[in-house]
C-alpha cells in the first residue's frame, strides 16, 4: 500500500458518531434479485409502504416533459410547489419548508431545537429516524413505556423530564399503525409549554382521516391553534412518489424561517418538484389508492382473525401482526424473503411481529398464501 | 388569530443558528421571468455553471424508461452507481459515499470532523458552503489572506492555528477559476498531520485536467498516497445533471464508513441514480462539453483583453472578470439582470467582479454584446 509512504493512521472523528447506528432500509427488489437469483418481476415488496398502484400516469407525463431540464438546478425558492401546497391547505407559502422527504424536515427540527441537554420524547415504537437524528447531534430520545402512543404516558414523561425539546407524535404511527383522535391530541398539546415543539408526523394522515374523520388533523387548525407545533407531510405514500424524496413541514413563519437556516440549497431535485406539483393535481389517483387500501386491508384482517393472529387496528397502508411464542417473526421474515416476498420484521423494535404493506390484490393473495403455508407448517 | 387561545410565544432555538446566513443560489429562470415579464425562452442564465449543452440524450432515454419507478424508494445501497464509479476510478465500491450533490458530502465531513474547538481552513474566496456548514454546527472557518489558493499561506495558517480539523482545497476553485498543480498539492498534503482531513473538491477537475494535465488529481492516487484525504466529485457540471443532485466522496473505507453514519436514508432519488449511472456511460457527451467550453472561453479571453478587463485564467466552465473602480460589478449585474441575462456578482465575496458561466456560442455572443454596451456606456 502506497499509504505507507506517509504513514497510515485511523482518523479521529467527533465522539457523538460512536453511538450512531446506520438506519436499515427495507431491502430493494434489485438486491433480493441479485442475492437469490429471483427474477425482479417475481419479487413482491411489501416492506416499505410504497404505493402499490405505482405512480399517477399524469405525474409520469408531467415529468417526461421536463426531462430536458435535468441539467438545470432546481428552483431553490420552490415557488410553484409551495404555492400549490398553500392552496391545498389554505395557508401561506411562508408556512412551508420542503425537504428531501419529510425525513429531512425531521433532521432540521432536531438540529435546530434538540441538544445534549434537551432530549426528544416519542412513543416506544415509532419512526426510527427521530432517534437516529437525535443521536447524530449527541442528544437522545426519551420513550414512553408503551409501544403504541399513549398520551397520559407522554404527559407523565414530559413532566418527569423537565427538559424535553421536541415531542414527536406519529399519527398514525409507523410501524404499528394506530392513531389518536384529534380532540385528545389538541387537549394534550394545550398542556405543553410553548417553548417545547410538538411535531405531528402526518405521513399517513390521509389514510387515517379517510378511515375515521375523528383522527383527522388539519395542518391549518393545528398550527393556528398552537404556536409551538409543526406538521409533517409527505409525497412518498398515497401520492406515490417514494423514490422522488419530497416531504414538507408546516408551521408558523417564525419556525419555518429558523428551519430554513439548516436547509442545504437545492435539497429537492428539479424532477421531484415537477412530480410533487403534478401529484397534487391528481387527487383522484390518491383517493383511488386509499379506497383500495382499506378494501384490501379487510382481507388481511379476516385472515388474521381466521388464524388467531393478533393485529393492530391500522390507520395506514400497512398492517402489523403480533405473534405469540408459537411463531418467530424473524423466521417468518427469512422464509418469505427467500421466496422473494419482502416484508418488515419488527424484532429490532423488541416486538415479535411483522409489518406488511397492503399491496395490490395479486400481491396480497400471494403473500397470504405463502404466509399461511408457514403458519400451517 | 386563534393562537391567542393558548398564547403565542416566539420559540427559542439552538444558539448556533443565530450566526447562520442562508445561502443565496443563482436566480432561477422562472423567477426572472415572473419578476420582469421576460419570456423564459429569452432568458440567458450564466449564473450557476450548469452545462450549456443540457443533458445527454442517452441519459434522457435511460430516465424515461424508469419513470414508472418513481413510487419506489431508491436502492439505498446505490449498488449500481457505486460499481460504475468504482470501475471508472479503479477503486472499490467501499471507497465511495454518494450524496445529494457533493454539497451533502461536505456537510457530512464537517459534521463528522469539525466542531466548536476545531475550525476548518480554506481560501479566502472559495465555495461558500464550506463556511455555511461549519457555522451550522457552531464551528468556524479560518481563511487565507489571498482570495486565490496559495499553499504557502495555507501551511502558515495551518501551523498558526494548531486546531484545524479540515483543510478544503477547491481545485479548480469556484468562484474564481484558478487551480494548482498536482505536485505542489501532494507536497503540501505530505506536511499535514494525519489527523487533519484534507479535502480536494474536484467539482471542476475534468475541466482542469483537460486544459493542463499537470492540474490533474486522480482520486485513486490521492487517497492511496494519503490516508487523511477525501476527494469530491459531482454530476452537476460536465455530466449535465445539476438538477438531479448527485455527487460523491472518495476516501479510504474507514473514513467512508464514518461518514455513512451521517447519511440520511434514500438521500439520492430513484431517477437521479439512473441518470448518474447512464451519464457515466456517455463520456462522449462530457468530452464534447469540455472541448466546446474551452473553445468558447477563448472568445471571453479575447474580449477581456480587447476591453482591458482583468480576468483570472480559468480551469473551469466559467470565467471571472475583475473590475477597477471605473465599473461596479453590482451595477453590471443589475443592468444585465433586467435584460434577462443572469450572471453572478461577486460583491458578497468582497470582490468587484463577476463570474460568468461559459455558455453556448449564441448565449456567449448575446452576453458579450450586452456587456460591451455597458462598458461603452
Amino acid at each position: 500500500m502506497a499509504w505507507k509512504l506517509y504513514g497510515y493512521r485511523v482518523m479521529k472523528f467527533n465522539p457523538e458518531l460512536k453511538e450512531i447506528k446506520t438506519y436499515e432500509a427495507g431491502k430493494p427488489i434489485e438486491l433480493v434479485s441479485r442475492e437469490y437469483g429471483i427474477d425482479e418481476k417475481d419479487i413482491i415488496k411489501l416492506a416499505s409502504n410504497e404505493n402499490p398502484y405505482g405512480v399517477s400516469p399524469k405525474v409520469v407525463q408531467a415529468v417526461k416533459k421536463q426531462l430536458n431540464k435535468m441539467y438545470q438546478y432546481p428552483d431553490d425558492s420552490m415557488y410553484e410547489l409551495k404555492n400549490s401546497l398553500a392552496t391545498k391547505f389554505d395557508l401561506e407559502s411562508t408556512n412551508f419548508i420542503i425537504g428531501a422527504g419529510s425525513d429531512q424536515i425531521i433532521e432540521f427540527i432536531i438540529r435546530a431545537k434538540a441538544n445534549k441537554n434537551s432530549p426528544i420524547l416519542s412513543a416506544k415504537t415509532t419512526f426510527a429516524m427521530y432517534d437516529i437524528y437525535a443521536k447524530q447531534i449527541g442528544s437522545c430520545s426519551i420513550k414512553t413505556p408503551s409501544h403504541q402512543h399513549n398520551l397520559d404516558e407522554f404527559f407523565k414523561m414530559y413532566k418527569q423530564h423537565n427538559n424535553i425539546s421536541i415531542i414527536f407524535l406519529c399519527l398514525p404511527n409507523n410501524p404499528l399503525g394506530e392513531s389518536l383522535d384529534k380532540d385528545e391530541v389538541f387537549e394534550f398539546i394545550s398542556k405543553i409549554d410553548k417553548d417545547t415543539l410538538v411535531v405531528v408526523d402526518g405521513a399517513y394522515q390521509d389514510f387515517a382521516s379517510f378511515k375515521d374523520s375523528k383522527k383527522k388533523i388539519l395542518p391549518k387548525e393545528l398550527i393556528e391553534n398552537f404556536s409551538n407545533t409543526l406538521y409533517l407531510g409527505t409525497f412518498s405514500k398515497s401520492y406515490g412518489l417514494g423514490g422522488m424524496r419530497v416531504g414538507y413541514g408546516v408551521a408558523n413563519q417564525s419556525i419555518i424561517q429558523t428551519l430554513y437556516k439548516l436547509r442545504p440549497p437545492f435539497n429537492v431535485t428539479t424532477l421531484s418538484l415537477v412530480a410533487a406539483k403534478s401529484a397534487l393535481e391528481d387527487e383522484e389517483f390518491v383517493q383511488h389508492t386509499i379506497k383500495n387500501n382499506f378494501k384490501q386491508m379487510k382481507i388481511y384482517e379476516e385472515f388474521a382473525k381466521n388464524n388467531q393472529i393478533d393485529f393492530i387496528d391500522s390507520y395506514t397502508n400497512f398492517i402489523t401482526f403480533i405473534f405469540d411464542d408459537q411463531y418467530s417473526s424473524k423466521k417468518i421474515f427469512e422464509t418469505l424473503f427467500k421466496k422473494g416476498i419482502i416484508i418488515r420484521d419488527l424484532t429490532s423494535y423488541g416486538i415479535n411481529g411483522i409489518r406488511v404493506t397492503i399491496g395490490t390484490k395479486e400481491q396480497n393473495t400471494k403473500f397470504l398464501q405463502e404466509f399461511e403455508k408457514i403458519l400451517k407448517a
